[in-house]
């Protein structure tokens, strides 16, 4: 019954591992479903050593290992050694979610550097930063890395942004430089991209040198029913000759857009329903935001309009839980998915994203979007992770302290000016094409990238 | 088998009943799907007599009555009584689908002016006029009519925006007037309502009298994260006292917005997931527009970006073929839907409308979105219709030449000037709040509308 790989077993399995000398007025800011767990396991703590025995000894498959319960109950200074043994000797490669389990927002989560620092140079994994988001640039993130005091290689931050890029490289979107050029001197055999999505994302395209990105219905808000029956002329497709018309537009990449209009929502999905790729970068219904954390749009939304529109749904999804970016980030690193954890602070992204993909170990940390309760309820094989930590830190055996100061980003003052990240936008330097900046990176090679199946 | 009610088993026995004394030139204009159907019966001519006769003895559900076929074959001069025996007998009621079936945009469909004088003069059967556009008032649907040489009262056409704002009715949105008054002199009682639509689903709502409209975003186009942190400011809630809150919002109600914005996108669901009713006018994709008929966004891509970032279905989809507004005509008119037939262009609205709440028969027409092939190819008994006509001059025993010509909106000099409906657009008079018309209709009473169930 422990080993079983059904959730419902596994749920009614959980148990909580912390020091059992933390004081009493601590132990009551846990939550009642976890009190719950540590009176039991008080009343019978012989057997609950012997359970745990039993659920470490294989290989974490829906069971569950919690150090840490409820955000209630954190900073009791209660430590173990967290899921070392298991990286140490059962993984080669970690992949690690961002938001919610390195930062939030702009501020490091206690002890995640530490964390980072420990599975990189101590034990020396492989480690990749995972983010669904799609409106940044890889180079973004690196600089956001440093500002909170890591240096990232570029080539080991996966972005949904970075991902549909790679993407579209591996079905054939890549850019030809000098051999075909018009009497204008564009490369008349580029495909043609439109965008619905920030500028971070027509960034990526652009670094990605995957085609050229169209600029379809700029700034206008509406489109009347006049409007789309003119969009055939104004768009000078031919429904008989799309073959060899310049205005046809090859595909159709969707993200979250916080200036997604009716005439984009038109317009996209009349590319798509006239043959464009429809490419959605992540599926995210939205990022829970402000006081009452309730779901600001992300890509979801947007993404569903226009499969609505055009009663055609994406050919791709390329963020987590999809399996484009597992097997991206496995054939670049020449990973194996059984030598590898996943590590986030969502259930239907980050842990579905290690289980659907076949990784060894698809682990949830507290610090997030998901807590004790949802794994309790959740009745999702696919969604039930392998073991839940309250903390990256703590994965790591490393102590965590919900009140320890953290590094911001923005406090290396001179940086700071540069990248206003507090309002969702990005600096021109990244966001937007830039000269001065170099777009061969020799350490990319498009060719490790494979296709969806 | 004849009378199966399996859409499998009634697709096999689609038959074609025309004059056989057509010219042979002419039928060669018909897809070859109904030739195959037309050769199969003349090679055995009393079998398929011997069929339409049993076939035309039951009800009619999932039995197929084919008077025209492909809209190749029109024009050939054939007639028959068509469901004239049906319509006589069996109902009392007719449902009728506008558009495609009485016009297409804005000329009248040949042969549908008389077609309903006949339903409502000769036969004197109640005719009401069901359309799920929600975009234009019952006011303007009326003035079209009379454009189009027919007299209709206001109370006989249901649209989807006066089927939201009678489903509000119903559900306790109802305006005081004076008896609770605030210092500004306004009703401080009155339901609070946001709409993402156009002006004239707001001109409906104000017309049934069934809350206050607010501005909501107006007309901002862009939510960036920090907009969204300061919702909760700007619109003055408070997550401990909704309950005695009054810039709280109480219902959201959605249709199609050629002016849609991510701000719409963002605020909307911000207030269902504050608690706020989620309506919506209908699901229906698009329409088929321009020379490739391709689907230009109706209000289903709206609905659907607003559920996946509200995380929450709509409360109700007044429109077609939900149950909501075929119980509000039942009720309304009195009627039995045992005595009812509803005519439309759509299997899956207007056939679907008929099936799902049990009316007498559904009938396709063929003068507009779907064709035989769909009703061939179907496979979903919810939307075969019991019998497929022509047109819906046809269906009434008229005589149908497509080519013959027609009104057109606007050819009366006069009212043109006011109605430049070609661009999707209503005059100021109908769309939008005017206090010279009269807010009261005594013929009209909310108390008929009952709510979904």
């Amino acid at each position: 019954m422990l080993a079983s790989t059904s959730s419902a077993a596994a749920t009614a399995a959980i148990t909580t591992h912390t020091n059992t000398n933390a004081s009493c007025a601590r132990r009551r800011n846990f939550s009642s479903d976890v009190q719950h767990h540590q009176r039991k396991r008080n009343t019978n703590n012989s057997e609950f050593r012997r359970q745990r025995r039993q659920k470490r000894r294989n290989n974490g498959d829906s069971t569950l290992f919690v150090t840490r319960a409820e955000s209630g109950g954190f900073g009791d200074g209660i430590t173990n050694n967290g899921l070392t043994r298991e990286i140490s000797e059962d993984v080669d490669t970690v992949l690690l979610d961002c938001d919610g389990v390195i930062w939030h927002g702009d501020a490091l989560v206690p002890g995640a550097k530490k964390a980072v620092d420990y599975l990189r140079e101590t034990l020396q994994k492989r480690v990749f930063f995972v983010t669904n988001n799609a409106t940044k640039t890889r180079e973004y993130y690196q600089w956001k890395f440093s500002e909170l005091g890591m240096e990232v290689d570029v080539n080991h931050i996966y972005t949904a942004a970075f991902a549909s890029a790679s993407y579209l490289s591996a079905i054939g979107f890549n850019n030809t430089h000098g051999s075909t050029t018009t009497k204008d001197g564009s490369s008349s055999s580029n495909k043609k991209i439109y965008v619905v999505g920030e500028q971070g994302l027509v960034r990526e395209l652009e670094e990605c040198d995957v085609g050229d990105i169209v600029g379809g219905v700029y700034e206008a808000v509406s489109c009347t029913s006049s409007d789309w029956e003119e969009m055939h002329e104004w768009t000078g497709g031919d429904a008989e000759n799309d073959h060899d018309d310049d205005s046809r537009v090859d595909a159709v990449v969707v993200g979250q857009d916080t200036s997604f209009t009716f005439a984009k929502l038109a317009y996209a999905s009349y590319l798509i329903q006239k043959g464009a790729k429809f490419i959605a970068t992540n599926p995210d219904a939205g990022d829970r935001l402000g006081k009452e954390k309730l779901l600001m749009p992300g890509a979801g939304p947007i993404v569903k309009a226009i499969e609505t529109a055009s009663g055609r749904a994406p050919d791709v999804i390329c963020g987590k839980p999809g399996k484009y970016m597992f097997d991206a980030i496995m054939s670049h690193s020449h990973g194996d998915p059984q030598r590898t954890m996943v590590i986030g602070d969502r259930m239907d992204t980050d842990v579905k994203f290690g289980k659907d993909n076949g990784a060894r170990y698809s682990v949830l940390v507290l610090t997030g979007a998901n807590k004790m309760k949802d794994v309790e309820e959740n009745e999702d094989e696919s969604k039930q992770p392998s073991f839940v930590v309250g903390s990256l830190a703590e994965a790591c055996g490393i102590p965590f302290d919900p009140n320890e100061p953290t590094q911001r980003v923005g406090e290396r003052a001179n940086m700071a000016k540069n990248y206003p990240v507090g309002d969702g936008t990005v600096h021109d330097l990244w966001a937007s094409g830039d000269d001065d900046m170099d777009d061969d990176d020799d350490d990319y090679d498009d060719d490790d990238f494979i296709p969806a199946t």
